[in-house]
């Protein structure tokens, strides 16, 4: 069973994988690692991943075998456990609790070559249900306080497998992340009685220079704080506390914003690897939360400089987000040719 | 002129390098640099590098010559720029402040192919002593709040020299890390009357299960929460809020410590890229802060899961820390060529 340990300093819960325990020669190769033809998440291999949870199929095909869309299934090696109690010990010092949870995979469509940028919409819009509907049923769950939907493109951004996929982790506790921006708006609110987020949305609609593009219902800048170059950010216009409270229509019109999103970043950085990572208020907090907004931060990862930062939470960016920006919006789709050639330098 | 900018929901400062403006195509690569035979670090080169700060050198020989053996050099692209007013203005509901700081480069031996394990103890001493030096020469700098020094080893740990080097940036604002470590540890100590980081000197040294070594003054263990797999904490068994307050025999005693903490890791992991980081208290505090107690984290670079957990600030590692400790209290000279043979597969 894997355990959550928390640091004895600041408040940082952090997944021990005790069963997996990788070794010193686990670590030994940096290389990328071998891909023969073969695909779990493909048409056909069904019976490889563990059943699906949820899938959204063809008519009149069976589950578990081809005809999906889109498709919902238990990681088959699991972070954290779904069986078993919570039970919450102290060791000295040190306080643990046993590592249960849900980590799921969300296989966004049958195409292996796909990006979240060039699949059909209709993918897309699957994979934003999916992710609501997951949230929902998790949040049934006594046990859980938070489920985290991430993606993770490219082998340096972690992904293990090419085939587009996100994941979600659902957790007995509330990220460190999430807890800093819940009692950081809480403070913003306390002193202006008004969401930090709302009025970040304000904020950029009227300077402009960081706008990426907007919707009747969404915003997309880059963030004025941005940590890394071209972290874009992506929120509702109107206030609302959390994902799962979003209509299909409002999902389909956020699945068109993501994806121009996702695919100015592919022309403008050569589909560079990324992760995105959706911030929504715990699933314990009030459905009309006044201080918290949910909203998509996204990451591509281009700069190796992050060691260093890990440890400092000091981060040093090295393209002002007005740039970054500025190219963002410029990117259309006949321009590739033209960015494309220009990284070749 | 680079900028501080405040993330407006968390308590994060970023560095923007406004004048580096990195475009799209300068991430077009994800090759490490080519690099021909030249060092700006080596002998004969010193006339490249801004003029020394500090440096301990053979009798007789003149500064920015040869005959050094550690030197402190100003980087020549600093993140920070020394010259200047500290201005800070808001920027519609943004904080900024002005780019001041100091941003230095340790050059820690002459010979360019060392390693920290295997370089001669003198320069691991010099360089010891010439992070102590330097932050008590930039605290006498009234716009500093922070003295950050860290190590960067192998290009994924974001190196882009390979002779030994470390870095320090000295900043106007205390990095979020540490401010979390310093309410963390207030908060404890107002709980329990005792230094959170003395009580897990003691946790650690009775469990002795994550111990890596000890001697009379330091003692070296896996975190207990440790993020990464092999996350190594160096603390001085004794209470002392500031790394600047070692005197020549304590820093000789931490050279070999860190030296034969850092040979360990290179034998176990087969010379992985790391990261160290010095986590003291910030200029301003008293020097006799009771709550507060410096230490080193190291930090191999070793899985490549970091997009999701910096997003979310929940990590998952695949090492128990008490495997971890078991690798590298048994790593000793001798047992080199196992483990090098054992990380072929």
């Amino acid at each position: 069973m894997p355990e959550l340990r928390r640091d004895p300093v600041i408040d940082r819960w952090v997944i021990i994988a005790t069963e997996r325990g990788k070794r010193p020669s686990d670590f030994g190769s940096a290389q990328p690692r071998k891909r023969g033809g073969f695909c779990p998440f493909c048409y056909g291999n069904e019976s490889l991943t563990p059943p699906e949870i949820l899938a959204f199929r063809r008519p009149g095909t069976e589950p578990n075998k081809p005809g999906w869309l889109t498709r919902v299934v238990s990681n088959k090696f699991p972070a954290l456990k779904i069986e078993g109690e919570l039970e919450k010990v102290g060791e000295g010092m040190y306080d643990k609790m046993s590592g249960i949870g849900a980590h799921e995979v969300i296989i966004e469509t049958p195409e292996h070559d796909a990006t979240m940028g060039t699949m059909d919409k209709l993918y897309v819009v699957n994979t934003l249900k999916a992710y609501r509907e997951r949230i929902i049923d998790l949040a049934r769950d006594k046990r859980f306080k938070y489920v985290m939907v991430f993606k993770n493109y490219g082998e340096a951004a972690g992904a293990s497998l090419e085939h587009p996929h996100s994941q979600l982790i659902a957790t007995p506790i509330v990220p460190k992340r999430v807890l800093e921006e819940l009692h950081g708006s809480q403070r913003y609110f306390s002193y202006k009685d008004r969401c930090v987020f709302c009025d970040m949305v304000r904020q950029e609609l009227k300077d402009e220079v960081r706008l990426v593009l907007t919707s009747d219902n969404f915003v997309v800048f880059e963030a004025y704080a941005s940590r890394f170059p071209f972290e874009t950010w992506l929120l509702p216009r109107k206030h609302m506390p959390k994902y799962e409270h979003m209509g299909d229509d409002l999902i389909e019109e956020l699945a068109e914003v993501l994806q121009r999103t996702i695919r100015k970043l592919e022309l403008t950085l050569s589909y560079p690897p990324y992760n995105y990572i959706i911030h929504t208020a715990p699933l314990r907090e009030p459905d009309d939360l006044e201080y918290y907004h949910w909203h998509i931060e996204i990451i591509p990862r281009l700069t190796k400089m992050a060691g260093f930062e890990w440890g400092t939470g000091f981060y040093i960016n090295p393209t002002p987000p007005e740039e970054a920006a500025k190219y963002l919006r410029e990117a259309e789709e006949g321009k590739v040719e033209e960015v494309a050639a220009a990284n070749v330098h």
